[in-house]
């Protein structure tokens, strides 16, 4: 029987009917330029000739797709735990350490179904009396399970978090500008104002007390209700690490103003400086604030770089019960973050200790690596600030440099010509020139007049000393074609 | 120094001050019930006597929590996937056959950064190529892996879609009744209205498209402006599985009032009764339609229960470029979803084939399922018709029974005295005296007046046994006491 075939009466979903807030949110990390680099590498791949042999991705804190190896301890008990009959295999033990063993057959005993079923929807108890012990020991104060919700990834976290908050398009959200764009994105999803505080640049993109007052008082003005400030510490794209002292400034502001502090504390390690990171957790507690708090990491960051598990976790602090239970409730809409990323948070947080057979293994992994991302991100400053046009602040913590680029008067008019932002145009010719993918300033937003990109330092150290040398020379030419 | 501390000036987030869609949403899977059995279970572990050795959870499709064991293959995959020196050591074939060795090869050449890199924010390619190669042999038609999306479970794909589609609290969506509650809470969240259908439970749980019209025109004249509808084919909680002939009348129905179609086909396997199941896609497309549809599949449901892993898929069908370019860029915000739960995917739809070393195994251990699940399904229903005031249509598909308790008048009243729905009274009492958990079917909505359970048949065989028997005496003398 032939089918009757209807005549099409219309379309539903289109640019002009789709929810508008979905096409008011932004993102620039995976945006334009990066499809350009993919263009360019399937080019490659079809022996196109370019001015380059390969695309070195520097747009995204992605470490393992840039060949850092996981660390083998978590490796060997995550596979353990998916492929359960392993655990009791003679053969095994030639294979796994002793106590990687043992990890995975305590994982079994508390966790029924292990990593196939789904949890308890807040995330699996003990792997949230694991976090509250780091947290504690971190911070030398009492820290609870209770508290603890572990997530797929920070993003989900701080989108639930806009959810709670953001009634309507009058509810603000104090962000730092430069920001990480999750922000801007969860905020005008969930229909509420991005209201841009600017970090200090010439003071070590530190957090400005009278700024915020001006941020704060002047969207209050345009009938703004302020209801939560972000803080990303150690800073993203800037990479900063925040005081004590201005930590303490900051949270006071909050609480004289009653603002939820949203703390985006996920590159908390490694640290590249001398200024310790201090958790705004510790800062409240300290000075016995009630403020109110919920703070944010991820397996994903914090070195180890386990992106692709989509592991996280949120901290409440101060937060009402109700609020609670209604955030309980919004997680298991969802029914629970998946399994083997709440493992690998419990990995994270509960490394293997000293006496413990793997032990030296895993010290010696992450001391190389906190070493080499030291080196790297101590050339790669120095580098930059060897640069006429180029100047860029220490960077003090998390995988990025956020340096400031004079661009020439011409190339401001070239880009305008060309429909591009100046700091777009300035990367895409470096993309063009070098197929290195970094990221323009505008992406994360900047001072008006000012033009930045975001670069990692993630490729490995030979690498990173091509990426460096490329980058000279394109900037050298550029200043030179355009000053 | 001694911390200064202030005085709190009051709570910014409150029971009064939160998102009221977020205090509107309603979950009833892991509600109230669930709790109770849970403070049951903690009362058991610390020896309070109590009528019953154990909570025997039917309350949610979490095979692996009772012990469903997972498809060896798959994780022997996982495993590899997740330890990558592994695949390298010679021992591993000794615990690993040839082919889950050589599909972890195949993937870690595709996928750089295997497991722990997020990969692009659609999902890997590869896997996608998979996922439409399955569905053009299933449907015989061709897919193409620039229509699927992989997500972090069908959650996601869901939430996703009303957030597109829901502008404002105008927008409506056709769901049936009764419905799996991820429907009315993402609505809810996404600030829309949920217009029920209800769906014909006399004629086996069928859509009536005299009803579909009754209710989208009683909603228009509300002034709603409808603008897709929810089919969840084979059921939930309702365990039908729709003809070829009632999908037909659907998509017209839907082609004709320019709705798009979300079809939730989650339990495209296993299939228990006579009717196959057909997807929508495959009718859509046989029809020459240009309706607009979004199709879903999970590994948490279809035979093979990964609850844990998180992973799902949606395909596009006639969506416009722009709102696709949309969709993209919202999966771009989260990143991507999580690698294992990807992998776990392309498993799902790229078993072990015939000729291959893992076959004979995969084909005894779903086969052994499918006869096991068949066997349950067939038990429970006939059990349930058995008793005088329940009736229970036969469980085609999926992994529940939705039975009609004819609840007595004196019941109703002690119900009512203890402030809860007849329903919940009857599922409350039952979990109090023996241990069997189950969801009450206002949970998921049903005709006024008339009252349903929902229960799993995912207890092992012996355990299900028992179930049915408890579930008989509690059922005789609860109608006993109050008929």
């Amino acid at each position: 029987m032939k089918p009757h075939v209807l005549q099409r009466r219309g379309i539903q979903l289109t640019a002009e009917t789709i929810n508008p807030k979905v096409l008011d949110a932004q993102y620039a990390i995976r945006g334009a330029l990066v499809l350009r680099a993919m263009q360019h590498e399937r080019n490659l791949k079809e022996s196109v000739r370019m001015p380059f042999d390969e695309i070195i991705y520097c747009n995204i804190g992605n470490p393992q797709q840039l060949n850092q190896k996981p660390i083998t301890f978590f490796r060997q008990v995550l596979a353990l735990m998916d492929y359960p009959d392993l655990v009791e295999m003679p053969k095994a033990k030639k294979l796994f350490p002793e106590d990687a063993i043992e990890r995975a057959r305590m994982f079994f005993s508390n966790i029924p179904g292990g990593t196939g079923a789904y949890s308890e929807s807040q995330g699996i108890r003990l792997v949230r009396e694991h976090v509250a012990e780091y947290i504690s020991k971190r911070d030398n104060l009492v820290a609870s399970a209770d508290d603890i919700f572990l997530t797929d990834g920070v993003s989900q976290g701080v989108n639930m978090s806009m959810n709670v908050l953001i009634r309507n398009e009058k509810d603000g959200i104090l962000i730092p500008i430069p920001q990480y764009p999750l922000y801007t994105a969860t905020i005008s999803l969930n229909g509420g104002r991005a209201v841009g505080y600017f970090l200090k640049e010439e003071k070590g993109w530190s957090m400005d007390l009278g700024e915020l007052d001006r941020a704060y008082q002047e969207a209050k003005n345009q009938g703004t209700n302020i209801r939560a400030m972000v803080v990303i510490n150690p800073g993203n794209p800037t990479g900063q690490c925040l005081t004590e002292a201005n930590i303490r400034e900051v949270v006071k502001f909050c609480e004289h103003n009653n603002l939820v502090i949203l703390a985006d504390e996920v590159y908390q390690t490694p640290i590249y400086g001398e200024t310790p990171f201090t958790s705004f957790r510790k800062v409240v507690t300290d000075m016995g604030s009630s403020v109110e708090l919920i703070s944010y990491h991820s397996v994903s960051k914090g070195m180890i770089g386990e992106c692709g598990r989509r592991g996280g976790y949120m901290e409440l602090r101060n937060i009402d019960t109700v609020v609670r239970e209604q955030i309980y409730k919004l997680v298991s809409i969802g029914l629970c973050s998946n399994i083997a990323g709440q493992m690998m948070v419990d990995l994270m947080v509960k490394p293997p200790q000293e006496g413990e057979p793997s032990f030296a293994l895993y010290q010696e992994e992450m001391n190389n690596l906190q070493e080499s991302l030291t080196r790297r991100a101590h050339k790669l400053s120095t580098a930059l600030n060897a640069m006429d046009n180029i100047s860029c602040n220490a960077i003090e913590g998390a995988l990025y440099a956020f340096p400031k680029i004079d661009i020439p008067y011409k190339a401001v008019q070239a880009a305008k010509d060309s429909g591009m932002t100046p700091d777009t145009f300035y990367c895409v010719e470096l993309l063009d020139a070098t197929g290195i993918c970094v990221v323009p300033g505008s992406g994360f937003r900047q001072k008006k007049g000012s033009f930045h990109f975001r670069t990692t330092f993630l490729p490995s150290e030979e690498k990173m000393d091509i990426v460096i040398e490329k980058l000279q020379k394109f900037n050298k030419t550029f200043d030179t074609i355009y000053r």
